[in-house]
């Protein structure tokens, strides 16, 4: 069978279209709070600009990859994995820029998700005279923005859970020792996963026992490949109802934000005697603390306050690395996109700490899992489950 | 580089023997208690007979190729995946059978384990001036038949622990509820594993909560290919202690031996009160039952006493399908060789039944595995972890 001239360009527009949502990959650890975003330039069938957006305030992938093909983008096709901006921000637009340098075609895999903007970027590109098509291997390049694109919509960030667990299902051995379940692969990808995160949530359990420091350590995340190496920590979140972290806490030394989430002070319970004096003290150390509201005649933090005060922060990913209550709480509000676990192949025996504490009492409460991933990181697993059922 | 001709000839043997172990593999569900073996007859570079053991007192796999062969077996190169036998059992020896055929040439993958005989049948072929070798694709073939060869150098079965569990590492819930974790494909994976087993180990617990039949049900075993369909059942092995299985026990009704195991007689015992007239329905009932030696002052079995007898009776494979605690004292007790783990993308919660009763406190206490193989099965994956630590 021979293919038409149509069939051919589409196979070629959507070889190009992956090729530039490689360049977005570059940006994995290092373009949050912005997108990932790649961008390709082709005339006559040859490459003449790859770019990518690197870091947030410096230039938009459209504007790297002009840079590269100079007077050579010139009646070129754009492909481009979202949608150009058209407003300035800490850079120019990018649909004017694409418009000054004489670009003929732009191929847009997927749309802006902010619905105040979207399409505004294409109808300028338009205007122009410039041909314009959505929606190219769509679903490839949103992958990559889950968090940002959710954002953008106003909705709550992506979230993940971590955990490293035995074949048996423990994450510690009844003591709190754990060190190590994993070996030096699996923690290496921990550290990317960390890397690509806006956040880490953490509990007050995990915090007063294991005092993680809970930062990317650039040197510990492996091979980077083309990626860029991460400029910014991710801001970690301590869910501290009763304001317990002590002010000498090792993430308080450490480079980048520390958010406490403690409950909103209750003037007359006597548990929240010293409390104003123990924010002072953490203030003082560098952390930030938020108080929030929680449920009547409970002490606790609750899911949905916490939920819609991580939606007001500039955060598209968020990562939980707690203990079995807070994994558990999270995956039972039902605010948990993908569990992350890395399985070593060793026993912990039936007195280890359980994975998540989900209490349930029949099969019918169970929690589906959905496989998005599998794969070997030395002797140990990843895998990337959905909280999803399947279909 | 042009190869040599040994080279030439070394790869074509073991292309030949290759076929042989296919062969053999074809008797994986129905041999036993014999070894599954595979026979190739091969003359001028051309297949003239393709012979493999089906079924105990039936055909050994050099006559069931040399009947299809017939006169073309004369001066051919038989490829044996087991030392051919020498001696007279339910059949007629197959050294002899090969003599007679006037088989040139005599190339074998593993010796016959047992001492007493090993190298008595490549003995009598060199006596007949045949050619013969041994060693090719050794581990390959002793993979196919570990627990005979095992039991013929007088060592335990081979032992395999089967559960399926959740990604939390639950295999039922509280309550017991467990129907079903794993869906089809590994259920019926689990029934080619029962057929394979000379035996099947549960305990007293199961055998009161579920009433099993732990039968093969070859409807349920999928598609077999060219396997043959398993004709006997494994025998049911029943750890019992007190004797209390019910004479109306399920798999009392079903067809095949079931030995119960209890604990030796001690008159002056109040807990032995009414156990000879217990074990004397059981036996009414179709029961075998045998009492085994335990430890001073306790009342239940020994993994030892249990061992010393298993490897009395002819069983090559042992399976363990049983609750936590039969299958947490059998790896202690270091007699599990594969851990055979079907596990379910679910989280069946905090509360439910652990994997294995392990019972460690301290992380070097764990038990470490190698994971030998690892497939799909539907949603499902099925692990085989060998217990021994990689090096």
């Amino acid at each position: 069978m021979i293919s038409s001239r149509a069939d051919n360009d589409r196979v070629r527009d959507r070889g190009f279209m992956a090729e530039a949502i490689q360049l977005a990959r570059r940006g994995l650890y290092s373009t949050d709070p912005n997108p990932r975003v790649g961008c390709l330039l082709v005339k006559d069938d040859r490459i003449v600009g790859r770019g990518w957006h690197r870091y947030a305030g410096e230039a938009h992938a459209e504007v790297d990859a002009l840079a590269q093909a100079g007077s050579a983008a010139r009646d070129a096709t754009a492909y481009v994995t979202l949608e150009p901006c058209c407003h300035y921000g800490r850079t120019p637009p990018c649909s004017r820029a694409l418009i000054e340098a004489g670009i003929a075609r732009v191929v847009i895999a997927t749309a802006d998700a902010n619905p105040q903007v979207a399409g505004q970027g294409i109808a300028q590109l338009q205007a122009a005279g410039i041909e314009t098509s959505l929606g190219l291997l769509e679903a490839e390049a949103a992958a990559l923005n889950a968090g940002f694109l959710r954002r953008m919509r106003g909705d709550r960030p992506f979230v993940r859970v971590k955990i490293a667990a035995s074949v048996d299902g423990r994450t510690a051995m009844q003591s709190g020792e754990s060190q190590w379940i994993t070996a030096g692969p699996a923690r290496a990808d921990v550290q990317r996963l960390r890397a690509r995160s806006s956040a880490i949530i953490t509990g007050i359990g995990t915090l007063l026992e294991d005092n993680p420091s809970l930062t990317v350590r650039p040197s510990e995340m492996g091979d980077l490949d083309e990626n860029a190496s991460p400029r910014t920590q991710p801001c970690r979140i301590v869910l501290d109802s009763g304001l317990r972290t002590p002010p000498v806490a090792k993430m308080l030394q450490a480079e980048g934000r520390t958010v406490i989430l403690c409950r909103q002070s209750n003037p007359s319970a006597s548990e929240d005697a010293g409390k104003s004096e123990r924010r002072t003290m953490l203030e003082a150390a560098g952390a930030e603390v938020t108080e929030l509201p929680g449920r009547a005649g409970e002490s606790g933090l609750t899911w949905p306050a916490i939920v819609e005060w991580l939606q007001a922060q500039p955060f598209n990913e968020v990562l939980i690395e707690a203990g079995a209550t807070v994994a558990g709480s999270a995956i039972t509000a039902g605010i948990v996109d993908e569990l992350w676990l890395y399985q070593a192949p060793t026993l912990l025996g039936s007195r280890g700490r359980p994975l998540a504490e989900l209490p349930f009492d029949h099969m019918a409460q169970q929690q589906r899992l959905t496989v998005l991933d599998r794969r070997q990181l030395g002797a140990d697993t990843r895998t990337i489950f959905s909280l999803r059922a399947s279909a």
